[in-house]
């Protein structure tokens, strides 16, 4: 049977909060009613909402901070003033062995700055990375770094496959994705030279469970060319918002091109049940759920505009993660690359 | 009144050619009547299509060659091979001083190496860089470099601006136009060091005829947030590709979604008018003509997919660059630069 999983959450995150926090973890329970929540935040605001669900209540414990990591506080300023905020207080609880993952939908690089301090890099990692799902025309795919480095080296793409490959496998539930570098062609002799030494590793070594395919191109991925893109974090986040803006942009055009007539309003009613499934395809809030991986504990990350239904779906993918033990896979999978050099610098 | 101009065509460039490339020189030249071409590739089929165009034909001078670049050519092999194809001869046409610029839908690889080795890069410039209107919300932009340089350092970053903004002035007609760098935060501190130093430069620089705004997101390509958006190259390729595929994906569920049922069928017989302005705003045809900017003359790719109107478009931009001088305006933007700087380290 599977372990029942305590979460920490923030409820002071997001731009709905707490509102959509306390009405995203009780949809969030009905899909797994054996969850404990550990709740941090103004319990003025939140007792009134956990009054209005009984069987949630059971299941929470609120823990009241009045301090609170706001939308504009630097990381420099979240970490001298954050620890005990709803946020700090959160990832402290997974540091301390209270809570098996923490979640947040608040201030991006406040929640990447508390995470690293209180949590460290995991052994054999040298940078945590942000991974996040993505529509595409397959259905999802993931990719990372999405803005956790700047800069990265060919042993950071190298690890960053193997935790992406490692979240596919707990969230996504495949046994042994597809994995490719973001490259601008997909010839072995393209692009820069951390990427061609981390495809060097990734093609040798042989007992990974995953596929490494080599490199894709950015078009590939709303394809849903491979299960895990993955890139620094300078091209990742970039790719990642300019994917966000293309899409925002077509759909703003064709609600222009949708109220241009008597007519074109008329075919959008008609249309309209078919046009839902698009939109639900391309809505954030079904692919919800960012992680900082490589930390010695789960921290999520949330859409900060996340709604009710949104941070349901992140919770969900939390559970996976922490029933299917992300971290201890992503440590075996560590030490096959290493032994996989050692076998070969002995051969 | 406007200098006529001479264009050299690679006729065999692209997957329509030469058939497209001859109907799109006919097109553009209804607009620029006074515009003489000089058509390299294969007689035997050219000829014919020029024989359906008399007043394209009193314009053109058709010079023959079987040698041709074919679309899996390396740019190595081009550099051997290519040099008396259609595309290395219009290209030695602007080196002769027998045309004012080249433009071809062929290989951009090949392209690239074979305009980079036969025009040479121009006084000031490190590397040149390829530049493409994109389209946006707010109608269109520029973004630059998309993959002519794998790795750029700031003096890349600054003299790219500065070629942007003379195409934008050129190409778009604006005067002053707005120029951002992409990166992954908008705050002065963030992204990598060679982004920040081309900032510092930019901003410092009181005499460039354009408006340095500071930093932008990936998001902010397809909001039209600025005309210019200046990147490495890697980046830029990656982008460009990301938006390109993301809008694909969108339009690809939009058509699956008005094929799902009778009633979205009807719908979309219904607003198909409202639907073709979208589909026109964002088809590259509409968007054609990536240049590679600080050459000693003026290359243009077309789109390989184009059809003739798309090459119409490209020839009509190219036309505009060549009568506006863009070389000349590049070098003095250049000057400002250093006479800005010695300025400055003078005071």
């Amino acid at each position: 049977m599977a372990k029942n999983i305590t979460i920490a959450v923030d409820a002071m995150g997001g731009d709905h909060a707490p509102d959509m926090v306390i009405e995203g973890i009780a949809q969030a329970r009905t899909f797994f009613p054996g969850t404990q929540f550990l709740v941090f935040g103004d319990e003025a605001r939140i007792k009134p909402l956990l009054d209005k669900q009984p069987d949630l209540t059971a299941a929470s414990t609120l823990v009241h901070t009045s301090d609170v990591v706001t939308s504009d506080m630097k990381p420099s300023q979240a970490l001298r003033k954050g620890r005990q905020s709803s946020m700090g207080l959160a990832i402290q609880a997974v540091k301390d062995g209270t809570a098996d993952v923490a979640i947040s939908a608040g201030n991006t690089g406040a929640l990447m700055a508390l995470a690293k301090f209180l949590l460290r890099t995991m052994p054999g990692i040298d940078r945590p990375a942000l991974i996040s799902p993505l529509p595409t025309l397959r259905g999802e795919s993931v990719m990372l770094d999405l803005g956790a480095n700047v800069e990265c080296d060919s042993n950071n793409l190298v690890q960053f496959g193997i935790m992406g490959a490692a979240y596919v496998r707990t969230v996504l539930g495949l046994s042994n994705p597809t994995v490719a570098l973001l490259n601008v062609g997909v010839e072995d002799l393209k692009g820069k030279d951390s990427i061609k030494a981390a495809a060097d590793v990734l093609r040798a070594s042989k007992h990974l469970p995953l596929d490494f395919v080599g490199f894709v191109e950015g078009n590939h991925i709303a394809t849903g060319e491979v299960d895990v893109v993955v890139t620094d974090g300078f091209t990742g986040n970039v790719a990642l918002k300019t994917a966000e803006g293309t899409a925002r942009l077509v759909t703003d055009l064709l609600g222009r091109a949708f109220r241009s007539s008597m007519s074109t309003k008329l075919g959008y009613l008609l249309a309209r049940h078919g046009l839902r499934s698009l939109r639900d395809h391309m809505d954030p809030n079904n692919h919800n759920g960012g992680v900082f991986l490589g930390l010695n504990g789960l921290v999520m990350k949330s859409h900060g505009g996340a709604n009710a239904h949104g941070f349901a779906s992140a919770v969900t993918s939390a559970i996976d993660m922490a029933q299917n033990d992300l971290i201890r896979l992503i440590s075996e999978d560590l030490q096959r690359i290493v032994d996989d050099e050692a076998a070969a610098g002995a051969a």
